[in-house]
């Protein structure tokens, strides 16, 4: 028995009055989620706590099976793992964004007009040798897609215990980064920021690619916010505490971050942005390939989440039924006498709230002999019914790995 | 987004033969709280564990989001403070019942006949000024409802590691009260106890009240029995953790205390007596007064758990239809769009066994948006399909919060 697991990034959602008290989930067609609920055994899942708001980082370590109260250690480091940073033990790295600032220093857009891959890509040239001759740290930039980024602090005495620089609201000034504890090492951090930030904006006010967004009325991508500052968390790979092998497909940067650490190998598909475009296609395509060489491959779907935040339902549920064609795709391409399939959600992102909330999601689970429930729809309302009952998101992965036969007798 | 949170002590109750193997609340005709379960969701709660019969006072510790393994340090102390007593974390406060002893100290009523409020008030007289000169001891006693009341116990050296005077049965001889640990405060004030106890019953034994009442054949108030020590639970009030307003309109001063230590600020209301004969229709006015200045505000009734202690069936029932037109006003003076309501137990006091079991209790919860089940009736049974499973008492406010917005994101 194989596995792919799907986390569909913000899916849950609540009742809506203008879709006749349905929920996004339940007003799409979506025949492939509704097979894989039918074919199944079904439930909902809170990834933390009850009513807790889970962030994609700590939802993901919780799906993957760790207490995130135990390991967190800031988001930081996610991003820039997923970004393709090198990240050492001792290392401390932050969350960045693009952003636009008015001449006060007070941000107008937190994400710069969510600028293209594209044009972030060509303003981070600027950004590639950054330094900060007095401090002794080694400052490494990477952009990962749309208006994110992460930055990583290396040498001598760094710290995650500092403040963000990024306000997390429109309307407000960028925030002076300080040191969240007495150290010296958290004082040098806050000063090396607050440097940076600086820095980045020097850099980038009059880049030609804002002077090109200017002209478009675009919002300018003139400031570089950082947020989450972060260190590896203390954990044994998933991989390790199964012995299996593990891919991911996951274009959003935090949460390959994440698999990465709990062991899983990058699958890169170029197509696939982590955005409302992205070519689930090309994903369900590139997680079939990668079944052979591994026990469980794991799927992130971003796009819906985007939409969620932005409040668009119209986005939201055409972003489902794009996922349902990625579905379509697996069941047409595995057996389930080989491959389990789950879909879940790493948390609520109702589009009425337009932020994560602490709602059950929804999760189906299909094949290897799993007992079958009586639900024949993927959405909220029906899972709720569904054999699994309610469950944590740390019992996901070893319900999982226990239908591959990968989890270990415990006693005699 | 507010909040009316409803917890109906002793509601919950076992299948009945005599009611066609139905529970109490089956067996009763409650539109308003069927209406309830019909446009919410729902399900049962333990509200401490599975099979563990909870005490009114770890209950509501539970219910407002603490683990009272780690936090409760007696009952005593919620007592004083839901009886107008100021409590230092110092002090030590003890449960009071008026009670009644033959001149051999048997007691032969543990509830003075479940003496009146009034009656009880007048002797409450004879014990304001409670002195014990050599001890060194403050000494506050306050009368609350029926024969309920505390004392305080304040000065150099007090402890809650004493044992209770009260045998908790009839046909027993009051207890000498005897220190639990080795500390001389445990045994300083298990004298004082002592002494208090055969002072309580010098002061009441011939009281006019009590003359009264022998000749009316009730059985005299001629004794306080003590019980439950406690000490100021160690805990963040629910209102700072979400940074919220909340009132309580809870006659009963055990839980007016708890509810009081959680940060709810309490609304009286003269004609709620916390018995079978409390005007519940003044609690959901007052409820409703209160909306407007607080985010949550938590209404307690606990005259079903009276009937349940009672063994008395048709009481029992009486009072859930009492309860339903409590539940009518509330849903027929707030907007579903603004307001949640969520009805609960505490815990089961099944009217065959008349005490607290560890059955787990019928939660309803409507408004906000929540994913509504196909339930549409308000029992043990129905709320057993409802969509939020089973979840633990301590899940129920940040469940409540995460409607309220009021959660904050944990990760990033």
């Amino acid at each position: 028995m194989k596995a792919i697991l799907i986390v569909v990034d913000g899916l849950g959602d609540r009742q809506i009055k203008e879709l006749g008290n349905r929920t996004p989930l339940e007003a799409v067609e979506k025949p492939a989620l509704d097979t894989l609920a039918r074919l199944g055994v079904n439930g909902i899942m809170d990834t933390i706590s009850p009513g807790t708001p889970p962030g994609s980082d700590t939802a993901h370590l919780a799906i993957f099976g760790y207490n995130p109260h135990t390991v967190y250690r800031g988001r930081g480091v996610f991003e820039a793992l997923g970004s393709g940073i090198e990240v050492g033990r001792e290392d401390v790295a932050f969350r960045c964004n693009f952003a636009t600032v008015d001449g006060s220093m007070t941000v107008t857009d937190r994400r710069a007009g969510r600028i293209s891959t594209e044009e972030a890509a060509a303003l981070s040239q600027a950004l590639t040798d950054l330094e900060l001759p007095d401090s002794g740290l080694k400052l490494i930039f990477r952009h990962s897609t749309e208006h994110r980024g992460s930055l990583l602090l290396r040498g001598g005495g760094v710290s995650y215990q500092v403040s963000d620089s990024d306000p997390e609201d429109v309307g407000r000034k960028v925030n002076m980064v300080t040191p969240l504890d007495d150290s010296p090492d958290a004082k040098r951090t806050a000063e090396a920021m607050n440097e940076m930030t600086a820095k980045t904006y020097e850099l980038l006010r009059n880049h030609p690619v804002n002077e090109g967004r200017v002209k478009r009325e675009l919002p300018p991508a003139n400031i570089l916010l950082f947020r989450g500052a972060g260190r590896l968390p203390d954990l044994t790979p998933m991989t390790e505490i199964y012995k299996i092998r593990a891919s991911c497909v996951v274009p959003n940067a935090l949460v390959r971050g994440v698999a990465m650490t709990a062991g899983m190998k990058p699958v890169f598909v170029p197509t696939a942005t982590g955005t409302v475009k992205s070519d689930l296609g090309a994903k369900a395509e590139a997680a079939v390939r990668s079944l052979p060489e591994n026990d469980l491959v794991f799927i992130h779907v971003k796009g819906v989440d985007n939409a969620s935040h932005d409040g668009n339902l119209a986005e939201k549920m055409a972003m489902i039924g794009k996922v349902d064609g990625m579905v379509r795709y697996l069941l047409d391409h595995t057996d389930p006498e080989e491959v389990c399939i789950a879909i879940t959600a790493d948390h609520a992102t109702p589009v009425k709230i337009k932020r994560h909330t602490g709602d059950p999601v929804p999760l189906a689970l299909m094949g290897g002999g799993v007992v079958a429930d009586d639900v024949s729809v993927y959405s909220e309302r029906a899972c709720a019914r569904g054999g699994l009952g309610r469950i944590r998101g740390v019992d996901l992965v070893p319900t999982l790995m226990n239908l591959l036969g990968k989890t270990e007798k415990f006693g005699a």
